[in-house]
């Protein structure tokens, strides 16, 4: 730092595609402080050093940064300085802050630069000393890309060009820049295996009037991947040329750029040109509302999630209280079984496992000194799901290893009427997540409970289990849902030091009616796997619930009992009989 | 225009104040244009003239400016042009714009000149011909003002005054300028009779940590109010003196101003001058959450309200059908009973009395022509509120004037199950209206039916029946519901041609419990008067509704019945009985 003439040093978590989950090379924040959350910050002055980081973190990162030089902030708490405003703070008024430009999206890299220059300090992008510092830093992925064919896609990557560019001339740009590893992976049809749980591939995409472009490294390209990009009039170029590509666009070719997916090297040299429409990803949208081909593979999916579940579950009501099983071995045997089912790649997440007073923590990771035996009593929160060539799936399920206490069944119950108030939720084309959101909390807040995650995240197809632009929260979100989005619906509550517990099921979007008042949407549940009735506190349910479980269960118990063994066939006929 | 240099002239419909119903001198856009409607601007140019309006008024704006050289725009469909967009575009592009700043907001004012400036035109500010061309325009009104006493306001000026000088020091502020009629009334607790229905008085506002002024003119004031804002050490000046004052303040001193609620030309004195703090005015927030007196004023004002509207139905009951009724004659039939209570001064809003198909029209307001003889059969939507001196009140029930169509009944007990839904929410602090504005939507949304208004605004007290920050509404509004806030529960559905429902109740925030997740709030349902349980589908409820709905009727029996004459006593018995 000193050497560059920089006083105060900002490590984002972010890769150059603002992916949720970096791949390892990126994760510099975690290499530099020790501290290994998927979220959080880092600052770096001549004196002092801080990490921030929200909620899910705080006992992590305490405990993680404990005797380092590493402040901790604990973001959200009122107390808590803002990050930039400290760092500010810590610099000379003619001082410098460096970031890598190359880890932070165009919006906050220019929030960053205009906020630092109200306070007289210069913004320097492009500072990335970890090729230096870190010994060993990992490669960029060099893992195999391959095509992702048609009878899971539904779409040509011919079809889906002509479509990205209308979007584009609609906003008056003559091409379109992908800059996150799922937008390109969808838009060109390929899939790869660079990030765990994700089956992306670090590539740009380049799609334009007159030509395609896959910003590919070689090495992760075999022959039959550049058959198929051959055969589609896809070019590649390798990865790292896409700096100077953009550089030398043609002189007036305009191009649609998401300023907050796009990182901010990229975006400025486009910016710089003039060539840049800044504008949300329409590969976005468009991903986000699946096709019939996506769909009908979902559904497939499922069930076939479903019968890997319901085999684990069953082994589990007939195991618990006789072999030992804990939070991580249950993990495993139910990978166990997912690995069995045809199509299957890869989990979509690090399954969650919290037993009892480890449910109540949201986004608990069991490690080998926490992990817990699982007795035949109280809740096992399972959070988990697959991924499959025709598509991927999120289930959370809450167990009941053995009797339960009067709160444990009437918390449980008030999560199941919000599930089902949510599932059975009918409204009008325009609707955004944030209006269903309530749905899911009205139960709860009768009985003064609550949850603060959200109640639903878009769920990609044979894609990151997390994707956008549609969720279910109560923060404001401007995009309506349409039918074709697939959503989670997982309320939840936690009762610290007792016991956690959600009830997550796929949803899908589809067109109920056309009235007078316009068009109506309503939702398709998903998710296959019995929710278990012997948590469930039955005099709270009311008849449009008990009759909306017992359909949930009659449908459940036909599509999975094909599927399974005999003893999980009996097991289903028991979990799904009508309350 | 020509004289002063200017090509375009926007004519607001916003009086100095920003005013929802402003004084007639300054409905200049109605002068100009000779449409009425209560929102709308008119844009003119050396050749063309054309007038902005919102979907409640297309009809009645049509017809107003048929024949006239102005062209009307229907605001908010795809095809209208952006009236700025539009302006611009008719301008030359070295051209000038003007607008008189005092009838713009600092917010509105800004955008304009900043997008002008993006076409290279000029905003001319401060150009207002009406005085020399509107022969015989009002004057400013000069109403008398009057102290709006303890017994009432629960709080004295003293008080309020330093809760207003925190809240300005909390944001770096030595003073608040109070721009709007209501904040004004609130702060100084005086009252005025300048503009119907809006127990305000036309004046502004300056608190400072030195002195109190109040801008108004001589001929407002007697010697009663005299006295007591000198026994409250609040000094007068003249109401035009305003600018003057504001131009001349100590050096160094800021001012916390709404740079949304202050116009243009006071915004702009003060941010010339370097004094200005922009900020949402703490008045408004503060006005929004009643104390206990200014509650238990309200309930008391609901029960002659309700004692009122149970006369006039009764009345109705036995005349329908028999004595000749019309939309007109009702409403004021129904004024005739609100005017004999006590403490009764105005009408808080032009009452809406919509019978049949007009019900449907949701700003219905009859004509002589388009007065409706009343049927005894269908229903009649009838929305009025009185102002009381302690407290307004805003009512709407929907009668059924004797046989309905299973379709009638059918809406109305789905929005009956939205109204419960809302009156028995149950939430989290920071909860915002858009949380609760679902759930007066769901039984309607099953049924392919919804609406387009707002379920609920904030209700002054003894003050405007509309009044901010807190509203319900799908929209993004970041101010969560507090603990002492007043709104309304309204709910309805329109069928285009046939029938028009809503129900309407005042309902109150209030704590409800602490709990391990916070403060939980419920709602008090304030207004009392029977809900037509005639035009109920009884089967469609469920217990918990009959419940609420006895429970609801049984206290309003209990309320209203010792303060009505013995007929309508035993009406009430009749329509409060339980289903």
């Amino acid at each position: 730092m000193k050497r560059c003439g920089i006083d105060t040093y900002i490590v984002s978590d972010r890769d150059p595609h603002m992916s949720e989950y970096p791949p390892e090379r990126w994760k510099t924040r975690k290499w530099i402080s020790g501290f290994s959350g998927s979220a959080g910050t880092a600052v770096i002055t001549h004196g002092k050093a801080a990490v921030w980081s929200d909620s899910r973190y705080f006992i992590q990162a305490e405990a993680q940064l404990a005797g380092t030089e590493y402040h901790f902030f604990k973001e959200g708490l009122p107390a808590t300085p803002d990050m930039y405003e400290w760092a500010a703070c810590e610099t000379e008024p003619t001082g410098t802050v460096a970031i890598d430009d190359k880890t932070i999206s165009y919006t906050d890299g220019e929030k960053i630069k205009e906020y630092m220059a109200t306070k007289g300090i210069k913004t320097v992008f492009g500072f990335d000393p970890f090729d230096t510092i870190w010994d060993g830093r990992p490669t960029i992925p060099d893992g195999k890309a391959y095509e992702y064919p048609l009878q899971y896609s539904g779409e040509e990557f011919s079809d889906r060009r002509l479509r990205l560019l209308s979007e584009a001339e609609a906003k008056d740009a003559d091409a379109v820049l992908l800059a996150t590893l799922d937008d390109t992976a969808w838009s060109f049809n390929i899939r790869g295996c660079d990030i765990p749980y994700n089956p992306v591939t670090v590539a740009y995409g380049y799609i334009s009037r007159c030509e395609n472009v896959l910003f590919i490294d070689e090495a992760k390209t075999d022959a039959a991947l550049k058959e198929y990009l051959n055969r589609n009039g896809i070019t590649t170029m390798p990865y790292a040329a896409i700096e100077e590509y953009l550089q030398n666009l043609p002189e007036g070719e305009h191009v649609l750029a998401d300023p907050d997916r796009t990182n901010h090297r990229l975006a400025s040299i486009l910016a710089e040109k003039g060539a840049a429409i800044f504008a949300a990803s329409p590969a976005t949208l468009m991903k986000s509302i699946k096709n019939d081909t996506e769909n009908d593979g979902i559904r497939n999916a499922v069930r076939r999630d479903g019968a890997a579940m319901s085999q684990f579950l069953c082994w589990l009501d007939e195991n618990i209280g006789k072999t030992p099983i804990s939070e991580t071995s249950a993990s495993r045997k139910l990978h166990e079984f997912r690995a069995l089912q045809p199509l299957f790649t890869d989990e979509s997440f690090a399954t969650i496992a919290g037993y009892a007073e480890h449910g109540a923590i949201v986004h608990y990771s069991a490690t080998e000194e926490s992990d817990k035996e699982l007795k035949p009593e109280g809740f096992l929160l399972l959070d988990s799901g697959g991924q499959y060539l025709d598509g991927t799936t999120d289930i959370t399920r809450t167990i009941p290893l053995g009797p339960l206490t009067d709160e444990e069944r009437r918390n449980f119950t008030a999560v199941l009427k919000g599930h089902i108030a949510v599932a059975t939720a009918v409204f009008p084309a325009g609707t955004r997540g944030a209006q269903i959101d309530t749905l899911a909390k009205t139960a709860l807040w009768k009985l003064g409970l609550t949850y603060m995650h959200g109640t639903g995240h878009g769920i990609g197809h044979f894609l990151n289990v997390h994707e956008g632009p549609q969720n279910i929260r109560p923060d404001f979100n401007p995009t309506p849902l349409r039918a074709g989005m697939t959503i989670s619906n997982e309320p939840g509550v936690y009762i610290e030091g007792s016991h956690g517990i959600r009830i997550e099921n796929m949803i899908l979007v589809k067109k109920r009616a056309d009235t007078v008042f316009g068009e109506f949407y309503e939702f398709e549940t998903l998710t296959r796997c019995p929710i278990d009735t012997r948590a469930i506190e039955v005099s709270q349910l009311d008849e449009a619930e008990k009759e909306w479980l017992n359909n949930y269960h009659a449908e459940t118990y036909t599509q999975l009992a094909p599927l399974v063994d005999e003893k999980t066939r009996l097991w289903l006929a028991e979990r799904c009989a009508p309350v």
